[in-house]
Parts: structure tokens; sequence; C-alpha cells
């Protein structure tokens, strides 16, 4: 119950998770001393000058960070050699489509069986309007972008112990604890209690504002009617027939607000990150792997498993076991290495690197998560509850439902059914794939009864197991990120690494990117000198 | 400056007159009692019975409302004949492109020389997630929709004696909004001065929740730093250096929000109509009237001007003028007959119709609205700026500049230049259709000094010189509304009027639809008795 009373401490504790304590306390900062941070957008010109002549890169992982990385190498004239793992490019920047298989480690294997068109982002599945490191690429290479709907006024917000475990409107509640914070301020004013806090004057334009902010009428009270309505909708529910219910449906009380504890979950769109616009590659989030992976070019050895980096003065030499013809590991020589492995995989494998360094790559653990990705055969949520796109959130383990923000009105759809972290996605990794997705169904029917009659088919990535990340994003605390921060980002001999766990935005595929430029331009800087 | 410390106001006169004072106090009320209101998802699924044997309809005028009724009364098995004035269908459901002639009243005409691909749309442009009679067509017919972002957290809310003229970011301004009124309200709960009024309980509630809400620290001040920065952005601002500006800026205080005038301002995307997510068709508004007149087929006759209806207990006939062979009027007769003609146009047609229904023809004004489309060579808004999609208000006489929510990253772009209505709106349309652009380009510049630069062609409507629609939308009043409004919906004899101007939703593309619904229901209910 005290879970359920505090919904803003968990809602900040995962904005936390998600960047603050991961050391974002310091992030901008940080950023703008190490020149990565591009607070104004960023018009593509991010470039190199010209490589030394003959000069070799081998670029390690073909994730967004080693994309990026071979991508701005070439440009500037260096001979490029890519390794990548995966039979594919994007690493985490991944999209699930029909007839795509995926094994996870421990061997369980899911067959996707989504509809032609029909897809899932199991990891990153949206561009906030200032990540312009990202939305350069796509500009630069044509990566056809659409909005992605964060905060849906008719999506739900809902919580096991409030109202009944009933599912409320997000306008309804936000409407509501506007409306009665703004009239508990307004009462406060018009009892003078303010006035020795705020001029007449002040307290004047407060009174209108907060009429204007929280629908109030002119009396400064938030009353079911024609005003409050404006902003919590009108008339009989879905649900309800047309002319049984009332036109304006009583509004909640204060009390009942701050008791059912979803208050703290109305910030869904709030946050620097999730603010509008956001945006998403139109047919998935590979778009933008694929372009780049294209612009790169035959240089990208796929299903290279990396064993062992070595340097010397002379130059850097990876081995590398080639997954199609298991035998001997082969190796590749250049003069310089930039390795975009996670932290994770990165600790299991041997490297002539500095102490220091290696001691960074030990401190980092990574963050658990599990997405699952829903095909229903009707798009219920359209059809019978009016929602197109957006989030509804629970504080039920899967924690979030996502609706697709594009192909509306079409028969089929897939939900993001489940994204759970922390503990529960500990206990929905310990679950085999088909019990995942059943956990998800019997969760979110709670929330869309219509579950079990349209669902068709679904798929469950559970980041700790996936074989090339081992996780889901790295993991910093604000002690690691002090102690072995700087020396992660250094040329370590003819060596550099790059990707999230690099970077001051970890989880974002902006931190993947804006470390590639700082990788590109430190090595390209020591291999011009 | 009066004008300026009171926004709220003007915001709130501006939704008055939108549909509030328009006769939106008792809209849904209304609506549900007489059936027209949907506040449950449409599937699509309106439908009349069986038309009598041979029965024809005469439908006068291919707006959204003709087009709608058309199409009912085809799929029911009436004979429909539809008249239209213009060479196009839609009416104010309209698209301008590169190679459009608009010629309006006075003979002023205009050549659009858009680039392919760009548009603009002079009437509506957005379409409410919960407006299911529009969207239930575009379901139907496959009009494909993509999202309209109403508020973008990184466009500009400008006011010309606020903040010396330089606009502020809406994100900025909303975030200390939010935040100082967030603190202002904890500390009188802090100071123990609601402790008759809330339980202790509920207060600590309150206090994390504003904590929340407000982006306020731990003691529940808001304050420059990276709680605060996780609202209103980090770092420097576009146009600064990267590393020059401090990590996190000033916050404004309470103050000068309320002094000025903006804060009214900041709920954009507050009110019902413009809550998330909105959405437009693909390719420009008109799309939903191409594929409705698409569906009713060859029974539109374009270039009709009608002069006169007539009707007696046997049918209706309706003279009209073919404007492509001016001489003899034609004349075309039916059983019945829908009049989807604006008021404002109805009022100079001969009918025989009932006292009471010319007395309400006659008793509404239309209300006056401006829209400009400047196409501008290179996206600078994204590009130096960092606004994707979208508006900017400002109190200029302009009010609003509106980024294309689609073709991001594309090279040129069209915004909405101008939204004046009210005495702005007669302002502009005294002006010749090129002043009217130069206008929109000397107030604009003020916002986006790009704009002489960049500009490259534009369009004006004034729609009150609209030769079609003489006005944007059907201005009631209240006492108009109780008066008339009942007796406008009637059946009169055989015919019955439909559009915005008969619909509790003026000014939407809804209201049309709802209120073609409505008609032919009543319609096929008398014919089948």
């Amino acid at each position: 119950m005290s879970r359920q009373t505090r919904p803003s401490t968990s809602r900040r504790a995962w904005l936390q998770q998600l960047g603050r304590a991961a050391g974002s306390g310091a992030v901008y900062a940080a950023l703008t001393q190490l020149g990565l941070a591009q607070a104004s957008p960023a018009r593509a010109d991010f470039g190199l000058g010209r490589a030394p002549k003959g000069a070799r890169v081998l670029v390690l992982g073909a994730g967004l960070a080693g994309l990026v990385s071979a991508y701005e190498l070439q440009r500037a004239g260096y001979q490029v050699q890519l390794l990548e793992y995966q039979a594919r490019p994007g690493g985490r920047c991944w999209t699930l489509r029909g007839g795509d298989r995926y094994t996870e480690l421990g061997g369980a294997s899911q067959h996707c069986e989504f509809a032609p068109g029909e897809y899932f982002n199991p990891g990153p599945w949206r561009i906030p309007y200032h990540h312009h490191g990202v939305l350069g690429y796509c500009k630069r290479l044509g990566v056809a972008l659409q909005p992605f709907i964060q905060v849906n006024h008719n999506a739900y917000v809902h919580g096991q112990q409030a109202f009944g475990g009933k599912p409320q409107r997000w306008r309804e509640l936000q409407a509501d604890f506007q409306g009665q914070v703004s009239e508990l301020l307004a009462k406060v004013v018009q009892q003078h209690q303010l006035d020795e806090t705020l001029s007449s004057e002040d307290q004047a334009r407060l009174l209108e504002a907060l009429r204007s902010h929280g629908a109030l009428d002119a009396q400064g009270r938030y009353r079911a009617g024609e005003i409050a309505a404006e902003r919590r909708g009108f008339g009989p529910q879905p649900g309800g027939g047309v002319s049984a219910a009332p036109p304006h449906d009583q509004p909640l009380g204060l009390h009942d607000v701050l008791a059912s504890g979803l208050a703290g979950r109305l910030d869904l769109g709030s946050g620097f990150e999730y603010q509008m616009p956001l945006f998403q590659p139109v047919g998935g989030m590979d778009a933008i792997a694929r372009a780049l992976a294209k612009a790169v070019g035959p240089r990208i050895r796929y299903r290279a498993r990396v064993t062992e980096i070595q340097q010397d003065e002379r130059g850097v030499t990876a081995q590398y076991q080639d997954l199609a013809r298991p035998g001997t590991p082969l190796s590749v020589s250049a003069d310089w290495c930039i390795c975009t492995l996670p932290l994770s995989v990165l600790s299991q494998v041997e490297m002539r690197i500095s102490p220091a360094l290696r001691a960074a790559i030990d401190a980092v653990s990574y963050f658990a998560a599990v997405k699952v990705g829903l095909q229903f055969g009707r798009r219920f949520w359209e059809e019978d509850e009016g929602i197109y796109g957006g989030i509804s959130s629970t504080d039920l383990a899967i924690r979030t439902i996502g609706y697709p923000s594009h192909h509306f009105h079409a028969r089929k759809g897939v939900l993001l059914g489940a994204y759970a972290f922390g503990a529960n996605a500990y206990e929905f990794s310990a679950l085999t794939p088909a019990e995942r997705v059943r956990e998800a169904l019997r969760l979110g029917a709670q929330i869309h009864p219509q579950y079990p009659a349209e669902f068709e088919h679904g798929m469950a990535v559970a980041w700790h197991r996936h074989p090339a990340t081992l996780g889901c994003f790295a993991w910093w605390t604000q002690a690691a990120r002090e102690r072995h921060y700087a020396q992660l980002l250094r040329m370590d001999g003819r060596l550099i690494l790059a990707g999230e766990h690099a970077s001051l935005l970890p989880a974002w595929q902006e931190g993947a990117v804006l470390s590639a430029q700082h990788a590109v331009t430190a090595l390209h800087a020591k291999a011009s000198a």
C-alpha cells in the first residue's frame, strides 16, 4: 500500500535510474566541458579533417557507436574494418519482424511471426527532439521520421490499489490534479494568506493564471461543469451509453487524487527526454542502423566474435572467431582501434590495456530490462477505447503498455505489452520467452480485457539474456562515474572505447552517437599528431 | 500593457470564440439529447436502413457535410445528385498546392507556386482523437493519418512587451510557472497554513506530488540545478556557445512569469480539442474530401451556383447557374433536399422555407479568420532552432506560427505564418493577398529573423473573402442558439440543413460530419414514413 501512496518516488527513482543518478547529475556540465554537448541543433555538420595517408582503423562492434565511428572515419579517408558479433548491424538499435529468429543465452529461441508490416523495437523506441546527434544522421542519411506519441490524454494510468483497480484516463486524472491544486492555491490567495509574499498585483495575476491553468470557474473553484469538461472531457465515457450518463462527470476530489498514489505518474511527458515532440523512424528503429551500415559499405564482417585485443606501439590486432566457420581463430590488424563492445562483454575479453581502463571496464554493471511485443488481430485500443498511440502506465510488473504511433486504423497492431525494469525485469528474465509473453498477457488483461480474445503472437526480449550485450545499458553509480569515467574516455595506447556506456547519456542512442564522435575526434587528433 | 498582463483572458476568449460561447456551453449535453454525441469511439458503423425504392435526394454543397450526406444516402440506396459551386470537392476541407489558383471576392487572384510535395491547409488543419465521426470516415475510406504536433516544448511563446520582446521557449516558461506555483503551495503546506484543510497524511502526499509536478528539490524549492533542468532543459540555448554558458540557466521567478502575461498561453494543449494526440491526413487535409468524393462517384456537378430552392408537397427543385456555360439557369429536381450551403450564402438564396427557418438562417453571422501559408527554402526552424512541428504563439496580429508536422528534415517547408482572427482578421482581410503575405513576413520576423533571407512564396486566405463561404464558420451567439438552433435542425418540408453551422461543434469538421449524419437520419425517417 505504501508503494501506491508514494508514486512520485518510484517515478523519480526511474528517472534517476535512467540517467540522473547514473551520472547525469553532472551530465551536461561534463558533456559541455568535453565538447560533447550539442544544446544547439546540429546541422549534421560533424566531420573530421583528412586522415593520415593509409591509416587503418579497426572498429569493434556494429551498433550505433561502431557504425557512426566507421562512417566518420571513412568519410575522413581512413581505411576501416568493422567486426560484428551478430549477423546484422545495429546492436540494440533493433527491430523484430515476421521471419526473424532470436536466440537468447541459454538457447531459448523465438521465431517471430508478426504479420507483414508489423514490427517491434525491443531496444530504443523513441528519439527526443534535442538528440541532435541521432537526428543529424537521420537527416544526412535520409532516414524518414514520424512523431512518436508519448503522452496520450486518453490512455490510462493504472494502480492496483487505486480506484478499485479501474484504470483512469490520464486526461481526467491530470485535469483533476491540476484543477484541485490550483483551487487550493487560489483559496490561499483569496484568504489573504499570501499578502506578505506577493504584491496585490501579482496576486491578481496569479489568480488569473490559476483559473487558466486549473480550469477554475470565475470564483476560483474547480467544479463539474463545462469549464472543467474542457480539460477532463465531455459526457459519457467509453462503455457508457449515449444518453444515459450525465453531461459532465464529477471530478475527483483532492483527497481521492492524492490517496490514489497516481499523481506522481502524471509527469509522463514532462522530463526533458520525454517532452513533445519525440520521433521514431518510419518502419522500425533499425532503419537508422541499416542506413549507417549501407553508408559504411562492405567493410563490416558479421558473425565475428572478438576473443582478444592486443596492441603495441605499432598497431592493434584483434583475434576473432568466425561463427560461420568454427575453427582456428582469425586475426585482423590496424593502426588504431575503436572498441564499442558493451562493458559487460568487454569484461570477458582479454585485452592489452592499462590497469586503470581495465578497472573502469569492470566497475560498471548493467541495468536489467525486459520488453514484450504483443501482436493483436484487432486494434481494440483504437476501436473500443479511442487510444491512438501513447503509453498507459501501471504498477503491475509490466509497468508500461505502449500503443503504436503509426498505421492508425490498420487491422492488426503490435503493442509494447511490457517494459519491465529493475526487480520486475529479473522476474521476467527468469521465465522462458513463452512464459514472459503469457505473463504480459495475464497482467495486461487487467487493463485491456480484450487481450485474450485478440492475441495472436508475442516476442519477449530479456536484455540480460541477450548474447551480444548481456544487459540493457551501463548502470553507472555516482561513485563509479567519479572514479572511472574520465579514464574510460581516454585513448589507451592505440585504442579508445565508445558506446552509450562511454557517454553521460546512458541508455540513449544519443549517448552512443556522441560517444562515437568523441572517440573518432580523439583518435584522429592522435593519428594526425 | 494591460493586454499583456492578462493573457489568460484572451486565451479564454479565444477558446470561447471557438466553441464555448458559440453554444458549446450546452454542446455535449445537447448533442447527447439529439443523439449526436459519440463519446465512445465510433466503429465507423453509422448507416441508414434501406431507402424507399426510387427515392431521389438533391444535396447542395460538396463540403464535408454534403459529401457525407451523399455518401450515406447512396449507401442506403437513394439516388443522389450533388451540386457544388466550386470546381473541387471539400469546401473548407481544402489544401493548396503548387499550380492551384484561388480567386477571392473582389477579384484578387493568387497562383500557388509551392514546390512539389509542399502544401498548406487554409481551413481545418487538425483532427482531435475523439472526433470519431471524421476519424470513422478516414478509417472506412483508407485516408492515412499522421500525428499533428500541437504542443512543442521547444517552440516559442512570444509577447511584444514580455522579456523585451524575446521569444521564450514553451518548455522553460511552462517549467518555471509550474515550478514556482508548486513551490508556493509547498511553502504554504510547510508553514502549516493548510492544517485545517488537509489531513497530515494528505499534506505529505501533496508535498510529494508537488515535488514531482513542479520539479522541486527535497526541501520543496524550485531552483536552478539538475532537477529543474530535467524540465526546462539543459545548458546553453541555441545561439549560445557550447562551453560559454552555465550548465543550468536560472529559472524565471514567479513575479517575472506572472508579469510577463504569458502564463495563460501555456494551456495550448490542455483543452479537450487540443489534447494529444491530434491528427492530420497524410499529404493534406483535402485527402478526406477527395476520398469521400471518390466514394460518392460521378453524381457531383461542379461549378454549379445555386440561385433558388423551391419545394412543394411533391418534391424539391433547385435552380442553378452552370458557371462553365453562362446562360439560362438550369434546374434539378428530387424528392428531398439536404442543403449544406453556409448560412452566409443561404441568406442570399431565394428559398421556399418557413419563416422560422429563414429567421434562423439570417440570425447567424460568420467568424472572421485569415490564414497565411509561407514557403521557405530552408527549414531554419528545424536546423537552427530545433523546432519540429508544433505552434509558437504571439500577441502579434499573426497570433500563431505553425510548423509542419511532416517531412521532417526536408529541404523546404511551408509554415502557417498567420492565423489571425477577430479584429486582426479584419485588418488582414482589408489588405491585398500580397500585402497580407508581406505583413505576415514582417511580423513573423520578430520571432524568426531568418524570414527575409529564406522566404520563397506565400498564399493568404481571408475567409470573409472566400466566394463559397463568405466567412470562416458560423458564429453563434448564445441568444441565437437558444432562439433558433432547434429550428435550424428540423426538416422544413422536404428540406433539411447540414454543415458545421447546423452543429454544436462549430468550426470543426466533426460538426459538419455529425450534422450530416443527423440530417440523413432525419430525412430517411421521414422518407421511410
